[in-house]
């Protein structure tokens, strides 16, 4: 087999073949997969015990599109298992499967391919989940830029289980999970060129541990809306929540965690570190007298060791997202307009 | 809104939000994707009755790269949905969801996002499923040809139900659901701009009604396996059928449908239509004795009204597969090992 990626490769004839049998079959190892046949047929919750199959089906997409491909701290694959595997957690629910679709631009070296399907493997290894189904698709030079990815998933949220955005209530708590806009910056100061001291690492991580710890140490029903911070940064999510809630939301600039090297590309680009991307963090609103026990549960996780109490939502201006700065003065939190941060995930 | 797509229509921030306000919850509108969770939540078995909910899983995903975007008989959005409805139909199962991943470059008409967007609707409508979640990317000039849609479906498998290409026994009948290599020359010939009389239509089509008509007809277990015709045609799709079962296919080539157009033009460009795609046609392979009831299930549906036998499955050359050819000579068919058709789906 030739080291690049060939137009034949996505023909569906024998180099197809031969490139789903050499890179993602043996990586990706499970018995669904193996078959090859034109869909999955998946036991639908095999680590729930039987008699907790009430429930309901979460289903998720995401494209990744990221450039550079790799990048400190993980690459496209990494990501791509990830960002969908957080998508299934942010709804309360178990992430079980993921499908991969990989579009790949003519010339690719294969083992950039093989690298990023490493990390696929890994990434969803520590998530639990496997890589169930997939599809590769080739196009010609100059049609794609390097490698896409895909991933859809599907997880279980057990009965009772009720996490949504359109879920939150005055007085909910709001708990950020740690430091912001790890993700975007890195990929930034590396796509730049910055001349900075130490590489930023990206922050992606699977967080369906954390979600999980935390949905077992509050209440039933005091955990009511999740989301993870990808594009858009903190400030694009809690818009989101506002909105679909119906509520306000206050954030507490003094409680939100940036950390100094973060902070200073931030100023060198003219950005807020409140629009740039996580892809290990995760924003909850939590019933307030859950909040402590939610706090103590995220805080002994590896990916929420340093969660923190960050706001809190209201029920003036709905719909709104105010800032409360350390001077006493505040000021309006919107989605950005433009663009500034393209092909961050 | 402008009438181009923008970067920022994929920042995540207020065109984002916009787009998908504008052009996929309206077109798409189901419960699950209005409340633009990060994944959708769903009642797995809205349409089967309580007590049959034993069964499996179906969970499949493709990318779509066709050129050009739209063509007579379909477009890149009828084919998304089409293509994973039917893969999931080739398991046995019953499509109930899909997600719909848009990879958009940088200046494409808006107006072509919701023709798409329309035929997705369309296509989805017929074959009775939801587009409940997706995401949108938009990468710059150059860096995608206008428009990449990934789709990924979760169907369910009744228990039961057992469909695969590792099924196939010795004796089974062979039968194609109609005439072969349609989508493929109706895609090359636009695409070469071939002076042809009346331009060749797709035959992109759902064929999940097609499936449950067949799997009612023939006596539980009878169908053994089926695949539909898409990338390397019926050639790729017997040769990964005799391997996966370990057995051998014999095919008649006079018991074959190809229109006069469809072979003209194959000619022309140099092409068998044993390696043409369709996007709408399948091969089953069924116990002997269910055979006749197998055929007339599915020449009483739409899509399925010039099945016809063409083969069979024989206990020699496992792994082969061999075409008889009228003249009583016989030749090997095998996959296809360059690519002549790139793009075509």
């Amino acid at each position: 087999m030739t080291e690049r990626i060939l137009l034949a490769h996505g023909g569906g004839g024998q180099l197809t073949h031969e490139l789903i049998q050499r890179v993602f079959v043996p990586r990706f190892a499970n018995a669904a997969l193996a078959r090859l046949d034109d869909a999955a047929v998946l036991e639908l919750c095999p680590p729930i015990a039987p008699g907790t199959r009430a429930g309901r089906l979460a289903f998720t997409t995401d494209s990744y599109v990221v450039s550079p491909l790799f990048f400190p701290g993980g690459d496209i694959g990494k990501l791509a298992v990830c960002g969908t595997v957080n998508d299934l957690s942010m709804v309360g629910a178990r992430p079980l499967y993921l499908s991969a679709g990989f579009i790949i631009e003519e010339g690719l070296p294969l083992a950039d391919l093989e690298r990023a399907a490493d990390s696929m493997a890994a990434a969803a290894a520590e998530a639990g989940v496997s890589i169930v189904t997939g599809d590769t698709k080739v196009v010609g030079r100059g049609s794609a830029d390097g490698l896409f990815i895909n991933t859809a998933g599907v997880g279980w949220a057990p009965a009772g289980v009720d996490v949504s955005g359109a879920n939150a209530r005055p007085g909910d708590a709001l708990i950020v999970s740690g430091a912001l806009g790890e993700h975007g910056m890195a990929i930034m100061s590396l796509r730049e060129g910055l001349p900075i001291a130490a590489p930023l690492r990206s922050d992606c991580a699977p967080l369906n541990g954390l979600v999980e710890a935390l949905l077992e140490a509050a209440p039933a029903g005091a955990v009511h809306s999740l989301r993870d911070l990808t594009r858009g940064g903190l400030a694009a999510a809690l818009v989101e929540l506002a909105e679909q809630s119906g509520v306000g939301i206050e954030l507490d600039e003094s409680r939100l965690l940036v950390r100094p090297e973060v902070a200073s590309i931030c100023e060198l680009l003219g950005l807020d570190p409140l629009h740039v991307a996580n892809e290990g963090k995760l924003v909850a609103l939590v019933a307030p007298e859950a909040a402590e026990a939610a706090l103590a549960a995220m805080r002994a996780q590896r990916y929420g060791s340093e969660a923190r109490l960050a706001g809190r939502v209201v029920a003036a201006h709905p719909g709104r997202v105010v800032l409360r700065t350390p001077l006493g003065t505040s000021r309006l939190v919107d989605r950005l307009v433009g663009e500034q941060l393209p092909r961050i995930c």
